[in-house]
């Protein structure tokens, strides 16, 4: 239940106005579950504001995310709240005509446009979804991340998801939250199921 | 990106089947953002199914949670996947015709509604948000929370949200996760903002 309140205010000449109104870098981490939900719960929020969502889904998983990518598709085309844009790095990029070499490729395509709808200000909100793991394995540079976010104009929020998100990526994010494992049903031999896990 | 493949496999005489549709309590806590998006994330992959769906906002504040409130609106009207009933505190419950007379006799009212929904198994997925709170502060009692879940009947999916989960409540579920705060704008005097906070 957070009450809005500051803990501190800051001496950076900003009114509350601007200070309110400030886009963020959201970093959702950590080894337990709620990583992505979280953000797909985020995305309901910025429905509601009519902002321009794009979601870019950085794992190769047909299975993952069939829930919120059909609940946000009808949402997105309800003729209330805003638009939705689901880019799927599974099934290739909607962008990219030629076929793609490897994941490592595919992630390396789906930044790219990420590049080019953050200069372009095409969304108000963007999930990237998992993105986190090919800054990880070095596939995307985190430095050039950092600094693209860093630059991006406008009022463009981003939530990026993923266990091990980079530690700049941490230093230069406005709220990270890991998302810690404290029991899962996997541990004790539950098998993922419908409803829950997709 | 789980896998959905368990550590282990239990030796407990149940399919695969079985073991795969068993019905979870699912604890989001701590005191990091994320315990009550990645519920509504999950609220998506249960309406997805086509699955009825019950949340009861234990919250008095009438600005959080506004965004999910229509998006999950929205999806429970739109003649595709599983219907929604939100059921609001803040508002008053809508089954309660008398005043009531503090937020700790709200809470227990909701609480005796959640136990004849249960009983009537009215809905496959509760979302109890906020709902740690008043066992928290001893409004309702989590021995007994946790004895109704336990003997809940049929494929009832339970998810419960809040800060400060009872260790008892955090023994009995299926799902724990806790949302650490690594970082929040709050504590560098940003302000709550729309699309983000509701």
């Amino acid at each position: 239940m957070p009450q809005g309140k500051p803990s501190v205010v800051p001496d950076d000449g900003l009114t509350t106005r601007q200070r309110r109104n400030r886009p963020l870098v959201v970093v959702h981490t950590g080894i337990g579950k709620g990583k992505s939900t979280a953000a797909f719960g985020l995305a309901l929020r910025a429905w509601n504001q009519g902002w321009p969502i794009g979601v870019f889904q950085f794992v190769k998983s047909a299975k993952w995310r069939v829930g919120e990518e059909r609940a946000l598709r009808v949402l997105g085309n309800s003729g209330e709240g805003g638009s939705v844009v689901w880019h799927k790095m599974g099934e290739g990029w909607s962008w990219v005509q030629r076929g793609l070499e490897s994941s490592e490729e595919a992630a390396r395509e789906g930044w790219e446009q990420v590049k080019r709808d953050l200069a372009a200000e095409t969304y108000r909100l963007y999930v990237l979804d998992e993105f986190a793991y090919p800054m990880h394995w070095g596939w995307v540079d985190t430095d050039e991340v950092v600094s693209v976010l860093s630059d991006r104009p406008g009022a463009q929020h981003v939530v990026i998801t993923g266990r091990n998100a980079p530690q700049k990526l941490v230093d230069a994010a406005d709220l990270v939250t890991d998302m810690s494992k404290v029991k899962h049903p996997m541990d004790v031999g539950q098998k993922g199921q419908r409803g829950i896990e997709w």
